[in-house]
């Protein structure tokens, strides 16, 4: 299925039917959403990926009670680092050297550079490129949960600082940014499983220079 | 190609050729943005496609003198609204109302409480908001063009406010946020074409829950 075939088919889906998904389609989706790319190769972000029912429970009312939280077979969390820190970078950066076979000073030039221009920046500032990182992967994902013919509800309406206590995401330096709910759609009870996909007209989105 | 066999191929590309890329491929990557999904469907971001050569000259300064900006073929702006209005919503709520052929106030609940959540917000956090979405669209395209085997190097290193001001965007209500140059890798010139991917480990980015 080509990327256009997968993004027609796929759509918000509101009513889940319960169904497991399979580990390795949810591997592969986790696995893409890895692939993504961030700037300067950071992927400051960690997804949680939860299929535990009583934690999908508790979830739940932090997330508008919707139905597709505990009618999902996996809740991928998207949780951006909270700040982008010097000892962070410098952690990515000695992978690269390392698996790149890369004298010990290649990068620091870069590295620095880096190192200033997040520091120049305001924390809620790091914070915000952190989770726009996130929603890199959160596309990426979403293409790839349809390839994979699982549908996906990417949700926003939650309660982040809530959902970070009850994770415990503060503790580990992460803030939720976004969810997305996967499983199989219960077209029957979705009033949205036959509704038009609407899009902005391509030539109101698309500005040609 | 599968999504996972499209995300390795890629490679944020440094050097390209010059070469153009067909018109349908670039239609294929604009409505793959165009088809991703965006919180509450507002699709709060324009995609700038940019190909004459005098204008990528005068963006190149102001992305650090990058190289693939003038080699590349096309080079997609994503600028995100500076401001999530009640006139905007409106409009994007007609538009779903006319194509769904839904009773005129049948959204009219969920626009109000959408006016109101954005309302209660700092005009700066609805326009993070905005960027947010363009991202979700920025890596959608990002795989899409990987499909379509046309390279594309995914660009935060450039100075916002003077791309804005180059090409008018704060007097259309929008912001530069992100940058993706479309073109084709020249193997030969570029550094980065034969190095080894390198991602963070998948035990580290996600945690199971």
């Amino acid at each position: 299925m080509s990327v256009l075939e997968s993004l027609n088919w796929r759509y918000a889906t509101k009513r889940m039917t319960g169904e497991k998904v399979p580990q390795e389609k949810i591997d592969a989706i986790l696995q893409a959403a890895r692939l993504a790319p961030t700037s300067s190769g950071l992927q400051p972000f960690t997804i949680l990926s939860v299929s535990d029912r009583e934690l999908l429970e508790k979830i739940q009312p932090i997330a508008n009670n919707q139905p597709q939280i505990t009618e999902a077979s996996h809740l991928l969390v998207f949780a951006a680092w909270d700040d982008i820190t010097p000892e962070q970078i410098q952690k990515v950066f000695s992978q690269v050297i390392e698996e790149r076979n890369l004298p010990a000073d290649a990068l620091d030039k870069y590295k620095s550079f880096l190192t200033g221009l997040f520091g120049s920046m305001s924390r809620e500032d790091r914070f915000n490129a952190a989770a726009r990182q996130a929603y890199i992967a959160f596309g990426v994902a979403i293409v790839a949960a349809a390839e994979q013919k699982v549908d996906a509800t990417p949700m926003e309406g939650f309660k982040p600082a809530e959902l970070d206590k009850l994770l415990g995401l503060r503790e580990k330096g992460l803030r939720s940014v976004t969810l997305l709910a996967l499983g199989y759609r219960d077209t029957e009870n979705d009033w949205l499983a036959n509704l038009k996909k609407v899009r902005r007209p391509i030539e109101e989105l698309v500005i040609e220079l």
